[in-house]
């Protein structure tokens, strides 16, 4: 872990240890590098990070302030990346329904930019949230870059396989997301009523070298699911 | 407006003037310097403004890279602060249905940290994209912060009136959302059925102090309504 990471868990979790509320004011810059004993430049790239997830705002010439959501019992809908790792909240499980190398489908394709004959792997999962269903999920992950993928593997989490196993980052994600009415075969995965609302969510993950590697689509269970999402003004 | 906006404006024009596409290269530090004749600290403040709003992606010992969604028609989830103003790739329209200075319930002080006896401007609007219903908006503003509001005002873009004529910056904001079915009045209004499926969103925006200033709740039109969502990893 670099040296600024470091910073960031560490002035994280000083925020959770004293109890900090929304507006309280953090040392100045002098005190921060004093106290994780580094430079300006290691403090001011901690702190941006902090500010993009949403723990603090900068406000220029009077400061840096504490940023706390308040409500609990919702998932971040910005960190799905980390879902198992972050979601510390929550206790997280799946049951895996299949796990295929397959030839992709043209919609696939597309969205993953596969070139042609190139295989990928099709997981599908039902993903669990404190023991009751939180969605169903398919997964498009290109061999090229995840060459072997197994039901075990499938049952934990995969982007932990994909970041230490394989050494591969994930960078960011697209997500494209609507509101529907629940077909048959999801009901009964859910077990929903047919016609019953859900959230679905399309999303397409990159690696650091830009490239598309998976292909995801959820259906949420509406009444066992809900999200936050923190906004920085730009 | 101020050198790197100025910068950031310029670099999107320019990525969306000359077509470039997911994963074509900008030009190296030096050359925008040179190009846009500014430090090299502007040029990196640019940078990771263009990241955040997900226009690039860098890769460290690499260079700057072009980011472009596929998809058109989408609304940009994390930036509804700008709701009129940014959706230029939509025609935006409110119906006003009320405009009053009201006593905020419980809810609404406890979400707004009203002080004691604190009052509250309540709009409620229907909203439209392309003249189609997009979702009813009913929204609570400090009126410490909003000390005038009307009708007439409401049509508009009230976060333009907001930041143009009060003075005020809005800069950050916490959303809650999930799926739900449509109780009977909502319905009426979204010219759907009872029961239907809707996203429903609560939103509290802060202003550039950490206060926050307007509390607002939306439900969406689940057939007009479809949102993408750009995530960085951290």
């Amino acid at each position: 872990m670099s040296k600024y990471q470091k910073v960031v868990e560490q002035i994280e979790q000083n925020i959770i240890d004293n109890h900090l509320q929304q507006g309280d004011k953090l040392p100045t810059f002098q005190d921060l590098m004093k106290q994780y004993d580094v430079s300006k430049s290691t403090i001011v790239k901690a702190l941006n990070i902090l500010e993009k997830r949403g723990v603090i705002y900068q406000i220029q010439g009077s400061g840096v302030f504490v940023r706390r959501r308040k409500r609990t019992g919702y998932i971040n809908f910005l960190e799905s990346q980390g879902f198992t790792a972050d979601l510390k909240e929550f206790q997280m499980k799946s049951k895996v329904l299949a796990v295929e190398l397959i030839q992709p489908s043209e919609e696939v394709r597309a969205n993953l930019k596969c070139e042609a004959e190139e295989q990928v792997y099709f997981v599908k999962r039902l993903r669990f949230i404190n023991d009751q269903i939180l969605c169903i999920e398919e997964s498009y992950y290109r061999q090229k870059f995840v060459p072997y993928l197994s039901r075990s593997i499938a049952e934990e989490s995969l982007f932990h396989y994909v970041e230490k196993a394989l050494g591969l980052t994930i960078s960011f994600s697209d997500k494209y997301l609507h509101v529907k009415k629940l077909d048959e075969k999801e009901s009964e995965l859910l077990e929903l009523e047919t016609g019953d609302p859900a959230l679905f969510v399309e999303e397409l993950f990159y690696l650091s070298t830009g490239e598309p590697f998976d292909f995801s689509r959820m259906v949420y269970h509406y009444e066992h699911s809900q999200f936050f999402v923190q906004s920085n003004g730009l």
